[in-house]
C-alpha cells in the first residue's frame, strides 16, 4: 500500500482538494464551491464525500492523514476564528469536525503558514532550517520556519509580518492601524502606488487611462512589461517598501532565504530584482550577502493542496 | 559533589566570573580588568586562573561547563568577530581557546542573549516558551526564545531588534542606516531625545543647563522622577517609539511576554507604564492582550554572570 495525504486548501469561494504522495505527486483532485455550504457542518461531510470518492479511484493507496489550509486556522487548536473570508462565523473546531468524518490525524494552519511547509517539504527551501516566505496576494502574508520548525508563537498566529509597521502614520490599513507592509506591497498595494504616482507624476502611461476601481496588480505588471515608466516607477516603489520589511524580518530570524510566492510574484525578475536592489541597499551589514531572496519554486496553481499535504508529511519526516 | 557552572561576561572593560549553581546562587565571583590584557591569550589564562582559585576554595563543587557572553559572540561557532569594544582584532576562536585551559563544554553567546538565557532559567521567563528580552543600554539588544529555543538564525546572529528600522530616513544610526530602533529606544536614544526636545520645546528644564556631551540617560530620568516636564515627555517619545518596535516583533514573533532590562529599564514604571500604554493602541488586534510587557526579575549586578551560566545550565535541562 502507497501512503497519501489529503491536501484541503479552504478558500473563501472554491475549496480545493488532493491526493498527495511523499514525492510532491498529486494522484487526484477535487473542486468544491464553498459558498454552495452555509452550514459548515454540511461543508465538512461534502469534503469527506469528495476524499472519499478520490480514495475510492485509488485502492493501492493508504490515507494517512489530512492536511488542511484556511483562513485564520490555529495550528494548536486546529479552528478557524473569525475568518472575515468564509460565511461561517463564530469559533469552528474545524480539524475535530473532519476528523469524526474520515479517522486519521488532521492538521490545520493558515494559508500562508501552508505555503511555507509546501516550500519546506517539497520546494526550493528543502534542506533549509531557517527560512521565511512571503505570500503576496490581496494581502501579504508570511510563513516563517526557525530551526526547521514553522513559527506559530504563544498564540498559533505568529507570522503577521503583512502587518509589520513599515511607514509610521502611512497608509491606512484593513487591520484599522496605518502603514502595515501589506498596504504598499501587495497586489492591492501596487494599485494604490499607481494612484498616488498619478497624483504626483505629469507623465503620459496606460494606466491613466482605466477606472480606478477596475485597475489590478496584473494590468500594472503588463503596463511595466511593456515598458510603462509609471508602472515600472510602481513597480520599483513596490520593491523599494517590501525591501524595508524584509530586511527587518532579516534581523528578527536571520533566515537562509526569503521566497515570494503569490500574484504579485508572478512579476518574476521585474520584481525580484529591483527587491534585490533595495534589500542589498537596506540590509544590516553583518546580513550581507548571508541570505538569498528567491521567487517560490512551486507551481501556483498546486501550491495550495501540496501545502496543506506538507503539514502531514512535515510530521511524518520528523 | 555539587555540580556547578562558570558564568563568563567579557566587557570591554571589566570582565566579571562567577560559580552559579543549578538555582541560580552564585557561590564565588572575580573580576578581571579586560583592557590590562592586549594580547587574547594572555587573557583567558588570566580567566583559567580566576576560574581554577575560585574552584579551589569549594572543593565539594565540580564544574560542568562555562557559559560565556560577550559582545558578538556567535553560538554556533564559539567566536568573537569585529567586536568593536574589544581590543582583540579579527576572529577570535574563543570556546576553543578557553576549552585548551579548562577541558568542560563552553558554550557562548552575545550579551543580550545571555541576558534572555538568564531570564528563562533564573527568572520571570521561567515555564515560558516563547518570550523576548530587551537590553536597554548603550544600544538595544535582543534576545528572542522560539519554541523553548533561543533564536541563532542561520548565521548565528538572528535578534538584532535594535536594527530594525521604525522611522524610515530617521536618526543616524551607529551601524551606517538610519532609523534604527536603538537610536531612539536605549540610554543613548533618549539623551538624544532630550536634546531633539530642548530644541522643539520652549519650557523650563533642568536638562538646559546641562553640557550636551555630559548628558546621561539617568540624569533625564531623575529628572522625569522630579517632575521635569521635559524629561518627562522624553520618557514619553521613547515609550512611544519602543512600543513601535515592540508591536512589530509581536506581529513576527507571538510571543507570552517582553522582558525589559538594562539601564534604561531602571527608570521603571516610569518607562515601563507608557510602554504599555503605547504598546495597547498599537498593537494589530489579533494580539492584544495575548502577552505581558514585564521588567526583567533578575537583578542587574547579577545579570550578566546568571545569564552566561544559563547557557550551560539550559543544556542541562533538555
Amino acid at each position: 500500500m502507497n501512503e497519501i495525504v489529503a491536501g484541503i486548501d479552504v478558500g473563501g469561494t472554491n475549496t480545493l482538494l488532493g491526493l498527495v504522495d511523499e514525492q510532491g505527486k498529486i494522484h487526484a483532485d477535487e473542486t468544491i464551491i464553498t459558498t454552495d455550504y452555509p452550514e459548515v457542518t454540511d461543508f465538512i461531510k461534502a469534503l469527506a464525500v469528495s476524499i472519499n470518492k478520490m480514495l475510492d479511484a485509488h485502492e493501492n493507496m493508504t490515507l494517512i492523514g489530512i492536511g488542511i489550509g484556511a483562513p485564520n486556522a490555529n495550528f494548536y487548536k486546529g479552528t478557524i476564528e473569525l475568518a472575515a473570508n468564509l460565511t461561517w462565523k463564530g469559533l469552528i473546531p474545524f480539524a475535530d469536525m473532519v476528523r469524526k468524518e474520515i479517522d486519521v490525524p488532521v492538521l490545520m494552519t493558515n494559508d500562508a503558514n501552508a505555503a511555507a511547509m509546501g516550500e519546506m517539504i517539497f520546494g526550493g527551501a528543502r534542506g533549509m532550517k531557517n527560512f521565511i516566505v512571503l505570500t503576496l496576494g490581496t494581502g501579504l502574508g508570511s510563513g516563517i520556519v526557525i530551526n526547521g520548525q514553522m513559527l506559530y508563537g504563544h498564540t498559533g498566529f505568529a507570522g503577521e509580518l503583512g502587518h509589520s509597521v513599515i511607514v509610521p502614520e502611512g497608509r491606512d490599513c484593513g487591520c484599522g492601524r496605518k502603514g502595515c507592509l501589506e498596504t504598499y506591497a501587495s497586489a492591492t498595494g501596487l494599485v494604490r502606488t499607481v494612484l498616488y504616482l498619478l497624483s504626483e507624476k505629469r507623465g503620459n502611461s496606460i494606466l491613466r487611462d482605466i477606472v480606478p476601481g477596475e485597475l489590478t496588480s496584473k494590468m500594472v505588471a503588463e503596463a511595466a512589461a511593456n515598458n510603462d515608466l509609471l508602472a515600472l516607477e510602481a513597480m520599483d516603489y513596490t520593491a523599494d517598501k517590501l525591501a524595508s520589511g524584509i530586511v527587518n524580518a532579516l534581523a528578527f530570524s536571520s533566515p537562509e532565504a526569503v521566497f515570494l510566492f503569490g500574484g504579485l510574484a508572478n512579476a518574476g525578475d521585474m520584481l525580484l530584482e529591483p527587491v534585490r536592489k533595495y534589500v542589498d541597499m537596506k540590509v544590516l551589514p553583518v546580513f550581507k550577502n548571508t541570505f538569498r531572496i528567491e521567487l517560490s519554486s512551486i507551481p501556483e496553481n498546486n501550491a495550495a493542496i501540496l501545502g496543506a499535504s506538507a503539514l502531514v508529511w512535515n510530521e511524518r519526516s520528523l
